[in-house]
C-alpha cells in the first residue's frame, strides 16, 4: 500500500532519473532514493550505459545505512545480468526492507521477475507509485520494448502561415536563435536524429548536438532511397556516427569512405518502407528518435501512423502560399479525414511559439493513454 | 497637470466607452465621468448615432451636481453641430469647472476646437490622460480620420499546418464552436464585413451577426470583380445591407433585385483597385472593417499594405499541403522579403488558439506606435 510519503520520495527519484535525460541511451532513465525513518540515506541515478544502475549508486551512497531502508526506484530493479549484475540481488544483499517501484520494467527480460525475486527474498514490494510520470520519462524505451519501434518526434519550424521553406528551398532561418537553441536540447535527448535526403541536399545540416559538455552524439540517420547523399555533406564533418538507409543497389563505397554506414531496406511505393525503417532503428536500440525533415518524409511517417509527437515552432512571419508546407498528405481529400492533434504543451521560446502535440490517431494506435502521457510531458 | 486621481477616473470613462463597442458606428466609442469632491456625480457613454453623446448622458445623470465638477471624457468634446448639439457648449452651460480629455478628436471638424471653446469659456482643460488606451478603443475611427481609410482586420481560421480549406474548397469547420462564437463578437464591433466572391461561391456565408440582442448589422461587402455573386446567395436572406463592389460593366439588375447595392470601382492588375475600395468604405463612414476571405484577397490586401490586423484562429488539426493557404503572396521569393508580424494577444478559445497580430510593415506605414496600440489591445 502506498502513501503520500511514498509519492513524495518517488517524485524525488523521478527528478534524479531526469539527470540522465541526454546520456542513458540506449538504457532508460532511472532514479533511486533510499529512505530510513523518513530520512534519505542514499540517492542515485543511471548516467550512462555500462555505468552503475541507479540502485547501485544509491546503495553505494548509503553504505550500511541501507539496511532496513525503503528503496524508491522509478523502474523495476533488473533481475538479469546485462552490462552490470542484477540490481534485485544488490538490494537483497544490502538488507533493504521494502522496495517501491514506479512501474514494472517493460523489457521482456525483466517484466516482473525483478519484483518477484525481491518478494521471494522476503522484501515488501509495491509497484505503481507515480507510474504515469515514470512512463512519460521514458517514452522511447517503453515504445521500443512494448511496440518494437522507437518513439518518433518530428521537429518542424514554420511561419505563421504554415510554411517551412520558400519555393526556392530557402529556409534559414524561420525561427530565431532561442528556438534553435531549444532544438539542440531536444536533439540531445534522442538516441537518433533522422532526416531525409531532400533536407540534406537543400540545407546541408550537420544535425549534431552542439551543447556545451556534450559527449554523446545521437546516431544521425538519412533516409536516402536513391543514395543521393553527397560524400561532402556537412554530416560527415562532425563527430558521431552517420547511417544512410537506402533502397538503392548502387555501390555506396564513396559514402562509406566518407564515414557512413549504409544499410539497404525494402522499398515501398513512396521510397523506403518506413515500418522496416522503424524496426531497424529499434534493432539498433534507438528509443527516442528526433526527426528533422521536409514535408514528404514527415507526411509519410504521419500517414503510416509512425509519428508519435510533433514539436512545432511557429515564427511570427508570413511566407505566402507559394512556399513549402509541413506535411505532404496526398490522400487527405475530405474534411472527415483531417488529422486531429492533442496539445501537450505550449509556450514562447524567444519570439517564437513552441507547441508539443500528439496525433490522436497515433496515440490511440499505440494504446498510450493521454492522461498518462500528458502528466509528465517531458520537456528538455 | 494630471494626477493618479485623473488616471483612475479616466480608466472608468474608458470602461464606460467600451459599452458602445458594437453600437456606435459610424461614431467613435466615447465615455464620460463627472466627478465632484472625488465622488462620481454622473456617468454616460455614447450608445448609437443620433442618441446623446457621452457628455450629455453624464450631464443629464448629474443634474445640478455637474456645477463645479470635473468632466473626464475619452475624446475631446465636439464643437460642431452634428446629429446633436455641440458637447462643449453643454459642458459650459452646466457649469463644469474642469475638463480632462484622453485625446484630441482626430475629426478635422473638431481637431482641438472643442478644447479651445472650453478654455475660452474659462474652463480648466487637460488633454492626454490614458491617450494610448483611448486610441486603442477606436482604431477604426482614428484610421478613417487620420488616414482616410478604415482599419482592416482579417480573420482567418487555419489548421496547424496553415491551411484554410481543402483543395476541394471544403472548409467547414476547421475551428470548433467556441472560436466560431468568438468571431461573431468581432463581426459585431465592425462597421462592415468584407469578403471576396470566391468565398461567397465556395462557402455561401451569411456574414451577419447572430448574437442575441443584435439590432445593428454591419454592412456586408463583396469584392466581386466579374459580378459572379449569385442572387440566391445566403447573404441576401439575412437582415442588413449588402454592397457588391465590382469592376464589371455587366447589368447588375438581378443582384439589385436581390437587395444588393452595386458600385463600380477601378480595376487593378489582380481585380478591384483595393486602395479605391478602402477609400470607398471610408466615404461610407466605415471605421473597423472585419475581413473574412480567401488567400487571394487576403494576400492582395496584405501586399498593398492595407491590412492592419490579423485575427488568426489555429485549430489542432492537419490538412496536408494540398490544401489552400492563408495568404497568396506571389512576389515573396526571398527570405529577406518575409513579412514580420507582432503578436498583440494570444489565448485559447475552446480547443483552438487565437492570435491577434499586426503586420509590422503596415503598422510602421500607418505611423501607429506599438506601445500605444498594444496597451489597450481591444478584445471584444
Amino acid at each position: 500500500m502506498s502513501t503520500a510519503t511514498d509519492t513524495r520520495h518517488m517524485a524525488r527519484a523521478l527528478q534524479l532519473a531526469a539527470h540522465g535525460l541526454t546520456t542513458t541511451s540506449p538504457n532508460p532513465r532511472v532514479g533511486c532514493v533510499l529512505v530510513r525513518d523518513d530520512r534519505v540515506v542514499g540517492k542515485g541515478w543511471h548516467e550512462r550505459a555500462g555505468a552503475g544502475h541507479a540502485e547501485v549508486q544509491a546503495l553505494a551512497a548509503a553504505g550500511p545505512a541501507a539496511r532496513g531502508a525503503t528503496a524508491y526506484v522509478t523502474l523495476e530493479p533488473c533481475s538479469h545480468h546485462g552490462r552490470t549484475p542484477p540490481c534485485a540481488e544488490a538490494l537483497i544483499a544490502a538488507g533493504v526492507a521494502r522496495v517501491v517501484a514506479a512501474m514494472q520494467d517493460p523489457n521482456p527480460r525483466v517484466a516482473g521477475r525483478g519484483l518477484e525475486r525481491l518478494r521471494t527474498a522476503g522484501i515488501a514490494v509495491d509497484c505503481g507509485v507515480l507510474e504515469a510520470e515514470a512512463r512519460a520519462l521514458n517514452p522511447g524505451f517503453i515504445s521500443r520494448m512494448e511496440r518494437g519501434r522507437p518513439w518518433l518526434r518530428v521537429k518542424l519550424a514554420m511561419s505563421l502561415d504554415g510554411r517551412t521553406a520558400l519555393a526556392s528551398g530557402e529556409s534559414q532561418w524561420i525561427t530565431a536563435a532561442p528556438a534553435r537553441a531549444d532544438v539542440q536540447r531536444w536533439r540531445a535527448r534522442a538516441c537518433a536524429v533522422l532526416t531525409g535526403v531532400g533536407t540534406v541536399l537543400a540545407d546541408d545540416p550537420a544535425l549534431d548536438v552542439r551543447l556545451p559538455g556534450t559527449w554523446r552524439q545521437p546516431l544521425r540517420v538519412v533516409v536516402d532511397t536513391q543514395l543521393r547523399t553527397p560524400p561532402q555533406a556537412r554530416l560527415f564533418t562532425r563527430p558521431g556516427r552517420v547511417l544512410i538507409v537506402t533502397a538503392s543497389e548502387r555501390d555506396p563505397a564513396a559514402l562509406r569512405a566518407a564515414g557512413a554506414e549504409v544499410v539497404r531496406l525494402p522499398a515501398a511505393a513512396a521510397g523506403i518502407d518506413l515500418v522496416a525503417l522503424c524496426a531497424e532503428l529499434a534493432r539498433r536500440e534507438c528509443n527516442e528518435v528526433h526527426v528533422e525533415c521536409g514535408a514528404r518524409l514527415a507526411g509519410g511517417l504521419l500517414g503510416a501512423g509512425l509519428l508519435d509527437e510533433v514539436l512545432l515552432y511557429v515564427a511570427p512571419l508570413l511566407l505566402g502560399d507559394g512556399a513549402h508546407g509541413l506535411f505532404h498528405l496526398p490522400g487527405l481529400l475530405r474534411m472527415d479525414q483531417r488529422i486531429a492533434l492533442e496539445a501537450l504543451d505550449q509556450r514562447m521560446v524567444g519570439r517564437d511559439w513552441r507547441l508539443l502535440l500528439r496525433p490522436r490517431r497515433a496515440a490511440a494506435a499505440a494504446g498510450m493513454g493521454y492522461g498518462a502521457t500528458i502528466a509528465g510531458a517531458a520537456a528538455p
